[in-house]
């Protein structure tokens, strides 16, 4: 099944320990179509300037992901500047120029209406409602948001989350979110704002997942998937929407929608987020083999699995 | 098999988010001792002053730990204070008061000179290999240290790690120890000064278990035992130890000394530390069933077995 995602486009600035590179293709949308299209077929919404050019567009293409939703606006490309010289796990954000990216409103192509799985990568609350709304056919619908959103626009988060099946966040966005510090019953609290399931990332340890009572069949506890840095980690931004690529990727690539599904989606979301820390941008997204991607499975696979 | 564990009773003044308690019998060898009680005989060489009681004797040998190696010394016992008011992964400390501990020279009773398993709970390196180096039919040793013997006695430490089979430290202290922030990297590094194996603890994460190229047995990779706090974490101190405990105590219980038994007590030590910090002190500890053990072993195994 196709699966849409909607969200950034963006040129990024980047320091990290392993060097500086500037205006490299990224943004949410770009993370998460390349690493999804490894799974399915995958359709992009998002807005670019004039400095998109035909090179960029064929970093999608020749992962054969749908751009026909990607809209073209006078000016330039959201830009993002971060350094992570400090701290691996968190970028100091150096600029932020939205651009085009300002006055985005997402416009769903009518090619798109038979999506049945689709992701609200990290936007406006209410511009990730306002499509999963004009969405009717959606079966699954994956979300993520920042703690800006958390911050300043809580009701308008707490409309959306009503709206969606899986929401992917970290350990410190569940926190704040649900105001509660331990994490089982701060993932509780989530769950009662309207989520069917809440993944919870914790960066190098892996990710969790909480299930609603009885969502998605039967069982009585959470499941986590570990990941451990195989590489050097030369770059961390898109870890996260990586994995959600992988996790919803994955997801949309399967007929059953249950449990053992989502469990295993996990373990794709931290392969996912691996490799793409491996190079600076999406360089190692865009040439990976389904070979690599599910050799690395097995691994993770067998560093928690007992005889 | 029993099991010989050398390092601090204490008493203990703890304050945390769930409340105060004052004068509470602890310290690393009877949070470890406790936890290992479960699983095998233990042994405990530590000194404490003349306010160690009777009735503090008899948390010991209720759960019928060997304490003819506890030394009664003129004095106080150690004290230390820690407050976890900001920051329940890291106790403020309040107050250390060495007292007998100052001047402790590790004693082994001749009854003891049969151990086969041995603890070597965080001490000055130097007393850590003076131990070790007196007892000679020792089949496996695990080590503890921190940040302070990292920083201020590096040569002695290096000196110790030659003599031990499994370190046991934190993701800070291996990335310190190691001199590299990238933890497979920091853990072979670690690796090269010595131990046969070394466990990370990622305290709510879990913990990893690298293994040096051979060391008990073939496999390439390392191995993972995730934790989740179940209930309400009351108070951290002594996880580490009954961490410890769990795992060393496990491993001694067995016939073989393979991966397999490994990554299993890798599993048992998760499973102690998340018992130990569901109330104040070793209260949790003093009153499990191997039922209640084995229940969240599964619980745990659960947490990141697939189909």
């Amino acid at each position: 099944m196709s699966i849409l995602v909607v969200g950034s486009v963006a040129f990024d600035d980047v320091t990290s320990p392993s060097g500086t590179v500037k205006n490299i293709l990224g943004g949410a949308a770009t993370y998460f179509s390349l690493a999804a299209s490894y799974f399915t077929q995958v359709r992009v919404v998002a807005v670019v300037g004039e400095d998109f050019t035909g090179e960029h567009e064929a970093v999608f293409t020749r992962r054969k992901i749908d751009i026909r939703g990607i809209e073209h606006a006078p000016g330039k490309t959201f830009r993002w500047g971060g350094n992570y010289s400090d701290n691996l796990n968190e970028a100091k954000t150096t600029f932020t120029d939205l651009n085009v990216f300002e006055s985005f409103h997402p416009q769903i192509p009518k090619e798109y209406a038979d999506t049945q799985f689709l992701f609200l990568a990290n936007i406006q609350p209410t511009l990730q409602a306002k499509v999963r709304r004009s969405m009717n056919g959606v079966r699954l619908t994956g979300c993520d948001t920042m703690n800006y959103w958390i911050n300043s626009a809580r009701n308008d988060l707490a409309a959306t989350l009503k709206l969606v099946d899986v929401l992917l966040i970290n350990d410190t966005e569940v926190k704040m979110l649900a105001h509660e510090t331990n994490l089982p019953r701060a993932a509780q609290k989530v769950l009662a704002m309207g989520p069917q399931a809440l993944v919870i990332k914790h960066g190098e340890y892996g990710a969790t997942i909480f299930f609603r009572e009885g969502a998605f069949g039967i069982g009585r506890h959470p499941f986590r998937a570990p990941t451990l840095p195989i590489d050097e980690v030369k770059d961390p931004t898109g870890a996260g929407d990586s994995f959600a690529g992988g996790f919803m990727g994955y997801i949309a690539s399967q007929e059953e929608l249950n449990r053992e599904v989502l469990k295993r989606a996990l373990f794709y979301g931290g392969v996912m987020g691996s490799f793409a820390v491996e190079r600076f941008g999406t360089e190692r997204l865009q040439s990976l083999t389904r070979e690599e991607i599910e050799e690395r499975f097995q691994i993770f696979r067998e560093l928690t699995h007992l005889e």
